[in-house]
């Protein structure tokens, strides 16, 4: 019996039931949305904070790795257990208790995001992070990679709405980060350092997130643009208007095109095959009819055309082009590497430009969709997994791109964090330096290393590793 | 000559006039708004980054300590070089450049916090935090300890509005923490873990600021009530009804009362010696317009009166009673320790009935005042140096209030840190596992511990060192 198997039985003979070595089990919490797959030797469910302090003793003590998992749908690969070892699931942990007089709500790890949303928007008030995996993500995992998604620009990420954590440290102890207060300043910030660190310092069990009031009003305009460095440069003219759109979503022409085609719908009838953006205001009623008037000056003097909702549904069904573009790509290849760049608004058009030298180098299709309030964009690189020669102009493709960025002034990743996928790309961003300090803080925390090994610095060559072939509910129809 | 004096007289013929060792310049750098004065070794005063890098790694190599300095303005005893060395004075660092389409600032550590203030609103941005030192005080000072005004409530502190960090490892290393956009998920967050770390984690030069559109519009009300309970009891009301003030000040009868005596004028005519809270609303005009109804319809309902600014000249009369507040505390003894505490809302009523117990039991005026929408309240207990009893009384006050608010759910400090003056009460906030947590990360990241060495940490008996006995320009007049 190997060491690993040997713990694994004595674990099993502490905590009974809550820890299966059943394989269907070993085989659901082997792989996240990476759909990158390694079975780990058991699952543990625990409890209560004494059950998670006595997993990470013993893993500490026989050196058995330990991989945390709420739902599953990282992209990255940071909740796939690459080194096996033991998957600490809190997807049951799902407590949820609203302050509604203060504004905040205390959460545990394994509540799912929209759940989040329906039970604050219930009493008046509004948690702005919304990825795209919402229905189905924990806010455990949006912690852990600091999830963004549409509303990032006005109103903010993850980060920026969790008070207080609970937890354990990789060493076993029970601790807390900050209180349920908007003000702390009283000895080191680990909570922040918790924050984006991808299960590899700490396992957060519990949140105090900040809420913001529910706006009252919403308002949503369709624009049309000649091409995409126009839509870039109108933009930045709304932006400087001091105009802050709660969510600010682009569709370059060739996402456009590829809703058009999978359809048979024009998007903004009038204006096929034109880059789009769709934004909306949000805010108390007046506020949004005074911001309005200055949106629709600014349209008619820097769009091809525009559109705006007059209602909720006609909201809606501009809303549904957006979301019908990301699957629509799939008729450009049957795979596709989606990174979540980000670039700053000084360097929108540099951008734009780079784009189409690296459509033209590559010879695949890359269309790209995203926030342009906060320069997150979703880059799609298109490729069929039957083509060899493809699939590596894909690969050389992500690297250059992400050189790209870094040379821009912008990041790796703006909302799915490093995990397995970007670990080739992470020395672009940060200096040996940095990348020393950022060890050296995992050594100092995780002497023994047990926290979700083999991930953001031991280089993982994906393009080595099959992925899957299923389908995951979340995946984009 | 000493070790220290060896590596001085090395780091001066590296240095050149860089490095001062004048027995004025040290004794200005030998203490900050504490007030605790310990000599350094030397004041110096680099240029650029490889200076820095000089600067640390001869400290590294000499085990010289380093405090970093801006201006000096801590009221925590976080810049008084405790265990002497060096002080590398940043103050001239002064930079700023805007980008007034993306919205951020990009700062160096020296620039002083109202000149922020004013270079960004004269571009129609909007930089929140406020300390009340504000004229005097740095960016990189703020930094250090996470500082954070009348503005925390609606906007949040300093933390909130940091996108970006330039500086130094303890090792001297140059490094960059985050990209100056609204999204990074590319590594773990070192940047949040020098914010508020008070010089003990690395060097800050830079920062990218993240601003938002200044508000076209602000309306302020005071209010008085028949007393404390009420007070709370009115503020959860409003927030209840999801208003959020920008700003949300409480005077307790205590404070009200001494700022009455001082200047022999009524705070809130015809009503003398109630506690007050002032509100101030902002946003757009109509937004403003908007919530004022509601809020004028609760004051109607639940305050003993309330008296509207019709413009900026009587707002600013109203917001002087606030500012005079602080300094006419000093009838009631020529002394006083300003804790700036943090308790949640739920726990408002039960910290007024507190602080009664407080007063009875310390026979100490305790006038207190602060920023209701955050919690974050300035606690002033007031005692006369020369009467050795009250001073012991004081500073056991000060022990009990700390042990009430973390009862209560809250901080030890809100916005000042911990410094030296602080260190008593950490193990109040923080469990032997969570203080052991912060300080191997302090070894990882500074294995000499040359960094501001004798803070946080190091139970520093504040009681047994007199403090200077000068006025400081931003001393409460």
């Amino acid at each position: 019996m190997s060491t690993h198997a040997k713990a694994t039985a004595a674990l099993k003979r502490r905590l009974g039931t809550r820890v299966s070595t059943q394989e269907t089990e070993r085989f659901r919490a082997s792989f996240d949305g990476s759909k990158l797959s390694f079975l780990p030797d058991a699952v543990v469910r625990p409890r209560n904070a004494s059950e998670i302090t006595a997993v990470l003793q013993a893993a500490n003590r026989h050196g058995v790795p330990v991989t945390t998992r709420g739902s599953g749908t990282s992209l990255t690969g940071s909740a796939s257990p690459v080194r096996g070892g033991w998957v600490l699931d809190l997807s049951r942990w799902k407590r949820m208790e609203l302050d509604p007089v203060a504004g905040t709500l205390g959460v545990q790890a394994g509540a799912i995001v929209a759940d989040i949303h329906r039970t604050v928007e219930a009493a008046g008030w509004f948690y702005p992070p919304d990825p795209a995996s919402k229905q189905y993500c924990s806010i455990g995992g949006n912690i852990a990679c600091n999830a963004g998604g549409m509303h990032g620009g006005k109103y903010g990420v993850t980060r920026d709405f969790v008070l207080a954590l609970k937890g354990h440290l990789p060493t076993g102890e029970y601790v807390e980060w900050g209180s349920g207060t908007k003000k702390f300043s009283s000895g080191f910030n680990l909570r922040d350092l918790w924050i984006g660190s991808e299960g590899m310092l700490g396992v957060v069990t519990e949140a105090t997130l900040k809420l913001i009031p529910l706006p009252a009003a919403r308002w949503t305009l369709l624009t049309s643009f000649a091409d995409e460095p126009a839509a870039f440069r109108a933009v930045k003219t709304l932006f400087a208007l001091r105009v802050q759109p709660a969510i600010c979503e682009f569709l370059d022409r060739y996402s456009v095109q590829c809703a058009e085609r999978a359809t048979g719908e024009t998007v903004f009838p009038g204006q096929a095959g034109k880059p789009v953006i769709l934004l909306e205001l949000a805010g108390t009623a007046s506020e949004v009819a005074e911001t309005r008037e200055t949106v629709l000056a600014w349209a008619r003097a820097h769009t091809e055309a525009f559109k705006e909702a007059r209602d909720r549904a006609e909201a809606e069904l501009l809303w549904s082009v957006r979301r019908r573009c990301s699957g629509a790509m799939f008729e450009l290849g049957d795979s596709k590497l989606n990174e979540d760049i980000v670039v700053p608004m000084r360097s929108y058009e540099r951008f734009a430009a780079y784009l189409e030298r690296l459509r033209r180098s590559s010879r695949l299709p890359i269309p790209t969709f995203g926030h342009l309030a906060d320069g997150n964009l979703h880059v799609n690189i298109m490729y069929h997994s039957a083509d060899h020669d493809e699939y590596l102009r894909a690969e050389a493709a992500v690297s250059q791109l992400m050189r790209a960025v870094v040379r821009l002034g912008g990041a790796i990743s703006g909302e799915h964090g490093i995990g397995l996928a970007k670990t080739p790309f992470l020395p672009f961003q940060h200096s040996p330096a940095q990348i020393r300090a950022m060890k050296a803080v995992k050594t100092a925390l995780d002497p023994q290393g047990i926290l979700n090994p083999g991930k953001m610095f031991e280089l993982f060559k994906v393009w080595e590793h099959p992925r899957l072939r299923i389908k995951l509910p979340w995946d984009h129809k």
